[in-house]
């Protein structure tokens, strides 16, 4: 695994989970769940379906025990995705800041006013924020600053190779 | 006060902190604070400073006992501004969510990531957000609206006084 | 108000919220309250029924407008009980903490688990802690500490006079 | 591993952390890591010393990559101990109830306050509690109800073979 002095790192991937989650964007999330999973990194979702789904299949897709967390909003495990590890929670949508609060970097794919409070809290929590260009808050925020607080702005990505690229250069250093 | 049947009315106000807040946003929030508790309604902040404290001030300006909750990211309620019932957490930026939770409406005046995630909490919530049209999160939102799961945009007002038409419109039909 | 310095005491009030309240519990409750709210403090309970409705109760007997906080369970207001200003969280029982983590001293009257969780949270977060000798778990620990962290044990109390008398002492120097 | 439908079981290990662990709590916490490992099941803690280190370290003697989540009090990930995947968490305390809640089950060995309000929210929670008989909270509550909500008792457990006896019977039916 990508443990650098024995440390697994977590990547959490935001995004669509409803009918906004297009063919397109579950493709990439599944592309990108299987690259975080080869290049050894733990994945982090809300455990729902949509995006969050894709990355743990894509991850799953590469070894069948990969680390994938999935924070749920609700205690009823069952509603978790089938490729998560299920982590019930009584928090309904807080639960986001939880995603953010819990990962090493967050990776946006699309979303509503979920994902958008997960890139605000991860804003807060000064993690390195990776936006792709598609519809909906990643493409709306990539590039951008959210206020004066951090200098850096979140990063515009276009492919899960990209994604590698970043974390190497801002977790492994 | 503005209980019908009894019932207290908790209005969210919320936006810029610190350095960001200007003179301006602090004249308006306080003015907002003032026309909220003459009208009746309670106020929920994150109890700080800023926007946060210039409503309060308004509504104790007032009333000397105008309910004005403040909701901090801490357990020393000394750290509250000093116009407020202190509710000390200890749940850091993450009290954000509650002030969504437990307000009846949000209002927000300016403000960076911290009120963007508000703003996201309150939507989901499904809260009536307002907006006033001044430089941060709150003016690049007014108008808008987060996602598909909502029809109502966020409403944009650039007074207390259409801040109080709106909430006699929306809660106490 | 008992606004020392104009500021506001909130003490909270937990207790059996269900069947386990008995008739006494729930004059002890209604009676403490109308003294709370006599001696110039704010109530904070969990909102609902049982103890929690009962102190609230007294408190509004006293004064229409008491400060009565509700930290409810749940997002739907109308859940709380009549006497009480009502703060909704998606929270479910973990709003137990923030009971514990806002007040500035905790009074139980009987309990089952979710008090059990209160005390606990309240002795972890410094909070004084003062408990009837009923049955349930206020009985249960009257007069005992929980673990090495503090040297002050749980107060053991018989009447609301005993509560303020305590108060006095420990929350007014 | 022990997942029945490819389902991952999370036992939670909770109990004494600082200077109340004694060197024989450390030894049943290590022998109950291991074992829990080697059966296949997953570790929730709290990410800390004492009971929550050793169970960690015995599970991770087992195997290098065994499953231990370790939910923090704090942000900073550099605080677990170092035998856990690290979940930073802003919640102080309070992630103490999501310790209760993300386990599929509960063992407590010893423990102050932090553990009973551990206990308390898994009794809530309906997760199955498995106590020690040693001293501390685990050893007050073994063979106990908490309240009427449940008819089954905290199991009083000796040994890491009757915990996962006792798991078996109540998890993988």
């Amino acid at each position: 695994m990508n443990q650098r002095k024995s440390k697994l790192y977590w990547v959490g991937v935001v995004g669509d989970a409803g009918e906004a989650c297009t063919p397109e964007k579950k493709r990439i999330a599944y592309q990108l769940g299987y690259a975080l999973a080869e290049a050894g990194y733990g994945i982090i979702t809300g455990g729902m379906g949509g995006v969050m789904e894709a990355a743990c299949q894509g991850a799953r897709a590469f070894a069948e025990n990969a680390p994938c967390l999935g924070i749920l909003p609700m205690m009823d495990r069952s509603k978790a995705n089938p490729y998560t590890w299920a982590i019930p929670t009584p928090l309904g949508e807080m639960r986001n800041a939880l995603v953010a609060a819990s990962c090493d970097a967050l990776v946006a794919i699309g979303g509503g006013a979920g994902t958008l409070s997960e890139i605000a809290f991860a804003w807060m929590y000064g993690k390195p924020i990776l936006a792709f260009k598609v519809d909906g808050w990643s493409g709306r925020l990539a590039g951008q600053t959210l206020d004066h607080r951090r200098p850096d702005p979140i990063y515009s990505v276009e492919s899960p190779q990209e994604v590698l690229h970043i974390l190497e250069k801002t977790l492994l250093i």
